[in-house]
């Protein structure tokens, strides 16, 4: 096992998959007509949607549970913004460990709805998701128990590079990999993978124009506050920690930035609902947005893979969405 | 290799299974919170909308298609209402053989489209999908090719067989199987598997209310022709072929039989995409609403799977059924 202070690498992916296989859900990498159609690439999405607790959150958060489970850990504190604590609730029933999650008072209704399934201790607290982490480490040292990030932790990291592995296994030829970006768990874990595979692989970061915090902080050459507005990306969007691992890591793995704005991302759910025939929240379809709304450029025929990271969009949101394209959709119904 | 006269059994689905896998997808087998609480039974539904092709249909035209090309056809004939005929295409193209496909005029707007993708010959003929069959029937002498009935072919019924197996290598204790009937190859196919695995298992037949074909064949002891309404389910609606060797099996592997309303399928339509995000097809949700709408009963927590056939649903239906679901919501939007 490698050191804590050791950089993180593909082992720690491989690592991971070893250890959440069997319950995590190795979910379809699809072709999509659609995407390929606008692109004029071939396009492929990984749907992370379909993934246990309806996102990829729960590889990272898996990974993280049974490392802690493994060195005895009987305790465990984590904030999220809702996608992060389903996966901790659902790995602590798997790993019969104990979870106590922070979620901030903005918590998307969908999530908390869902949370309220699990056996688990639920506290609301701060205004924004960066707030409610430094809340929720003070409680892991008060009540002496081990405190999980979201995404600034080595085995959160490497659970979500298992996507990229899953999606290299199937498509070896994948040139282009476009993925959200929030506090950059998923981004960090994928590049592991891909820049070893595919050394010239390009890794896109998506952002909302909403909350462009990563990419924020890539152009200011460090990570600083950033104003935030509403966004139905909920799953990406806040502040986060100054000091986290993945800021360095996406520094060197992604390699172009697009900033999606909300319009283009309310759009893609409906678009997606109506081409692929799924709902998915925000966060999955800014990167979806980052095609079907042309923020990209493409090679002709390149392999583009394209991460679906979660389906956990509320009843309110969707039909808000869906009921006033139907509504303005012409010569339909 | 069995001889063609001898009985299907378990056997002609293993080796189905091997013919196909890596082409077809192995769906993913969900656990729905939605259908669980509902029934108060412990509900998994097999998701082949995600099949490539967006149906099941994908896995008997592949084993039909590859026996085929084994034994040196090269010309093949099929009659479908749909996604038999998207599965012959998507076939045909990773077998390398030339498909003759003939629709009834009345085929789905949604399944037309696809098909439209592929580079195969298309007749449409018949306004009802028994006429179909035996106009292809009778192409295929003509022009010395081999018919691939949609149900009423060994292959193709071994194909479907494979839903079954992969459902059962996840949850060994499936109780009550649901599965829409049209033609019934899928039923069959997944009763030779399911009766041996579990010989108490009890298997639901589902037809829509508008075209019961099969169930009024069972209770008349024979094929005998039915009225056919309107229906959203074109996947399961239509007259069959009289001398159906799915009919026998049906006969004994099918326990019960529900026939559901067309308003409650185009209610599971809406439910299944708010509670499980995704939009299915008329005949999947015939199936899921035996559930939803309550036309079964069941043990406490006993396993449940549900076989979400297929998801190939038309844009104006799933608009039409949304759209107003939407506005006669109360306190929504």
């Amino acid at each position: 096992m490698p050191h804590q202070d050791e950089r993180l690498s593909i082992s720690d992916v491989l690592v991971a998959k070893k250890r959440i296989s069997g319950l995590v859900t190795n979910t379809p990498l699809r072709k999509s007509y659609w995407l390929s159609d606008i692109s004029s690439a071939e396009v492929w999405m990984k749907l992370e949607n379909l993934q246990v607790t309806g996102s990829f959150k729960y590889r990272g958060a898996l990974n993280a549970m049974t490392f802690a489970k493994e060195r005895g850990v009987a305790k465990v504190f984590t904030a999220s913004a809702g996608n992060h604590a389903l996966g901790i609730a659902e790995a602590a029933r798997t790993t019969e460990r104990e979870a106590h999650i922070c979620l901030p008072k903005n918590v998307s209704p969908a999530k908390r709805q869902k949370l309220d399934r699990y056996s688990v201790a639920i506290v609301q607290h701060g205004e924004d998701i960066e707030s409610t982490e430094r809340f929720a480490e003070r409680m892991a040292q008060e009540k002496k128990g081990v405190y999980i990030s979201p995404y600034n932790n080595r085995e959160v990291i490497a659970g979500q590079g298992t996507v990229g592995l899953e999606m290299y296994e199937l498509i070896p030829k994948l040139s282009t990999l476009i993925v959200s970006v929030g506090g950059g768990g998923l981004a960090a874990g994928i590049g592991l993978v891909a820049k070893v595979i595919n050394p010239k692989v390009r890794i896109v970061g998506v952002v909302a124009a909403a909350s462009p915090t990563m990419k924020t902080a890539i152009q200011s050459g460090r990570i600083v506050p950033v104003m935030q507005q509403e966004t139905i990306a909920d799953g990406i969007a806040g502040n986060i920690d100054p000091e986290t691992m993945t800021f360095p890591l996406l520094q060197e793995f992604v390699d172009e930035w697009v900033t999606i704005e909300e319009r283009d991302i309310r759009q893609a759910v409906f678009d997606f609902l109506e081409n692929e025939g799924m709902l998915i929240e925000g966060a999955a379809a800014a990167a979806v947005a980052a095609v079907s709304s042309r923020y990209i450029n493409f090679k002709q025929r390149e392999r583009v893979g394209v991460v679906v990271c979660g389906g956990n969009i509320a009843r309110g949101q969707w039909r808000d969405i869906v009921g006033e394209a139907l509504i303005s959709a012409p010569g339909v119904r």
